[in-house]
């Protein structure tokens, strides 16, 4: 056993071998463990000409093989499991060793551990892995948090196995400390719910407002994706409408069963939000929208309820209708965008984390699941003005919103009168115009809660708290 | 120092006085204690003729005074405080006694401290209350939760000092074990931000689209009181649209700050209904609304984004498109009364509650702020069929909402054209009609997560998880 692992893996289901893999094709000598050896063995049996691997059977021997100080990385499942292997590994490690927690840790988690360890002088650094399997392998968009010092000792590493963004930058930076890498990648998540959402709520119109066949409509998104769409959701929109069913022949989407699932990060990403006040209606509908289409006892008892059913447009209107489309969900994709980093930022002003806006639309443009072109627009107008209140402050966006709006609002309307569901697109124009509104009926709510509550509210024209005697005379005291 | 009194009630902030008030008038000795004496002091001075009081000053003298077995009613902050006054008091009582409580807790701590005070034999139940301090006093919707046995022995109290329908019936039923009581409460105040909301989105239309003053607008809810809209929400809206403010002598809407606040209940209704997979749209738009109203910083940075701006219709026309809005507001109403409704449904499974959402429709009909003749329709839907599927299975409802939507749909439509912010009348029409569909793009979204993460799909023809091979043959496997 040779002390001269650069970096450690525990967990070898299908990300933490990967990503062992990734490391080991990046000249790393990778110490390799698991709860049950056989994976262990089986990793270095299969791809062990890959590069160096140190295969290892216990904690202890695992944690021999590194060299110091270590870098012991843990893949496995978010939770109750995590706790256990750090409660394995800690007491084997010594003061400046780093565990990097590569699962999807609930941000509140990782800030937790990291205290603890910090107390025993151990780096825990909490990290957003996003890319999936093939991410994982070839090079995912990684959101490392914890000390500035661990970065130091990791991020060239972490850079290296990294996937590139077009321009050759590593999709890693330090986000910020503690519980900031999670944070940021399950805002990742929410973002990525909401593109979703929108490109359903698309591809819904496109088929049945626009009357185009899946087939059809692949062809619409792959031209969409060499426009300002380009992205990897868009890409693989694409695939799947594209994809028939081998035993039946019919088109793959169609018989695939319509009841969405959720493994929690976006849910979470709505939760915390809430807890925060940040408006992100676009990526709660999105969580709603896969929640209730789950539902299926609901929707059998709903069938018959009334409405009007589509009637496809002729081809050369569909045509039309398709570019309007394309208008309302890039208009769409910039709110959902807008709410995303308005999250980020809140919570990095919430645990002063200090988050670069920037810096983090840069790492999103490579190796994970919402990459796309888009991300260096955002990237480009957060570096002109670090301080912009939200995208859509940003003249770039703004201008293409204003362009995209009467196409929005038309789509929007089609769909109203339709009856085709567009919980997406509508939360993002409603969430628009009230941000816009000179004036916003809060004021009607406020006036409602004095009433009822005694609750207060404020005037426009002088500063201070003030109540309306309601049940009395009604006239106005300072509260 | 007798020990005679039915009921003592700790904390004497304005809830606990009136609620205190509300027993004593009600014929019951009541015993008082508050941390600071003098509030205890002045309490009996300024009220003890309403009954009889008995005056306490110290824990031991509170207990004291109480008939076994004890009905301790605590009237405190929610959150550490509760428990601070739990820890004070439990070690002075004894098996079979009683602590109600009555703040507004979350129902999950609720749950915590009935479990804890349970092994001591002491019966918790955590109770909601509705009304504000007006309802305290002179009659609250009242939610208890915690055992069968204690609301034995509180019950008929409770029924004396409750709110009584216009059937006479007592607002207050035993709604279910533990924490029952509380997540009631809970969903009644998420469904109160709804229905704010939707008024909020009604008024702005009549303002900015029918080109109504504030006056005009408080003579069309109060018209719209006496059908089937009828509700304390609607009345107070009449009452603060009516007010003029004395010191400028404008419309009192329009001198009060347009940003509303919020305590937290409408916000963990959607954090639990995250937790729960049931789609809350409309009461997560009611909270998401109040929060973008208070960031004041963004709407400032917004306001100059384009779009376009209402244009008020003539007299004629406003007053068709006022009756339009009518429809769109009560069609709104009953898609989030049925994602409340929904709420407590999964609750009460998730839980093992067994709650009669008849009964809770019931309770709601006095007392509490989102009162109104509507709930008694709901208590009707599920009096003649308590399995439900929602409340958009009932017949009732599902033709009143037919009859709606055409102007639903046209509001909506009007809304999106000239741009004014209408996030809860959007989004409950995005619930019905995807509750309605044959088919969701969640089908879309399940071959999405397939190419990208694996996680498999069902087929609409046979059972099973399976698997599409996106990056090789793309042929189907068995997962």
């Amino acid at each position: 056993m040779s002390t001269t692992a650069q970096i450690g893996v525990t967990g070898l289901a299908v990300m933490g071998r990967n990503l062992a893999r990734n490391f080991a094709r990046n000249g790393y000598t990778v110490a390799v463990h698991n709860r049950t050896a056989s994976r262990t063995h089986a990793l270095v049996e299969e791809f062990g000409s890959e590069g160096d691997f140190v295969a290892t059977e216990t904690a202890k021997e695992f944690v021999a093989a590194l060299e110091r100080p270590r870098r012991l990385v843990i893949m496995v499942k978010a939770g109750d499991p995590t706790d256990a292997v750090i409660r394995e590994f800690a007491p084997l490690l010594e003061p400046g060793d780093m565990i990097i927690d590569g699962g999807n840790a609930h941000f509140a988690d990782t800030r937790r551990r990291e205290r603890e360890l910090r107390e025993q002088g151990i780096h825990f650094v909490g990290t957003g892995i996003s890319g999936g399997e093939e991410g994982a392998l070839n090079g995912p968009s990684i959101m490392p948090g914890g000390s500035k010092e661990s970065y130091g000792a990791l991020g060239p590493m972490l850079e290296k196995i990294s996937a590139k963004a077009a321009d050759g930058a590593p999709c890693v930076t330090h986000v910020g400390p503690d519980g900031a890498g999670h944070f940021v990648k399950m805002v990742h998540n929410g973002i990525e719910y909401a593109d979703m959402q929108l490109i359903g709520e698309a591809y819904q119109l496109l088929r049945d407002v626009a009357g185009y066949s899946p087939a059809q409509i692949a062809d619409i998104f792959r031209t969409w994706n060499t426009g300002r769409l380009d992205s990897y959701l868009i890409e693989i929109t694409a695939e799947v409408l594209s994809h028939v069913d081998a035993a039946t022949g019919r088109p793959f989407v169609d018989v695939v069963v319509d009841q969405a699932e959720q493994k929690g990060t976006g849910r979470w990403t709505v939760q915390i939000a809430l807890d925060l006040g940040v408006p992100v209606s676009g990526i709660a509908e999105a969580v709603f929208a896969r929640s209730l289409s789950g539902h299926a006892e609901l929707r059998e008892a709903s069938r018959g309820l009334a409405g009007p059913k589509a009637s496809p447009l002729g081809e050369t209107e569909a045509g039309a209708f398709a570019d309007r489309v394309e208008q309302a969900l890039y208009a769409s994709k910039i709110v959902s965008y807008t709410q995303g980093f308005h999250e980020v930022a809140a919570g990095s002003e919430e645990y002063g984390w200090d988050i670069d806006l920037g810096a983090v639309s840069a790492i999103w443009r490579g190796g994970c699941i919402i990459r796309a072109a888009f991300l260096d627009r955002i990237r480009a107008a957060y570096g002109a003005r670090p301080d912009l209140p939200s995208l859509l402050s940003d003249e770039t966006f703004a201008q293409e919103i204003a362009d995209a709006q009467d196409d929005w609002r038309e789509v929007l309307i089609a769909a109203t009168r339709q009856g085709v569901p567009t919980p997406g697109f509508a939360a993002a124009l409603a969430y628009y115009d009230a941000l816009r509104a000179e004036r916003l009926p809060a004021a009607l709510t406020q006036g409602q809660r004095d009433f009822f509550g005694a609750h207060t509210y404020r005037r426009t024209d002088r500063d201070g708290a003030f109540h309306t005697l309601w049940g009395q005379d009604r006239s106005e005291v300072t509260a």
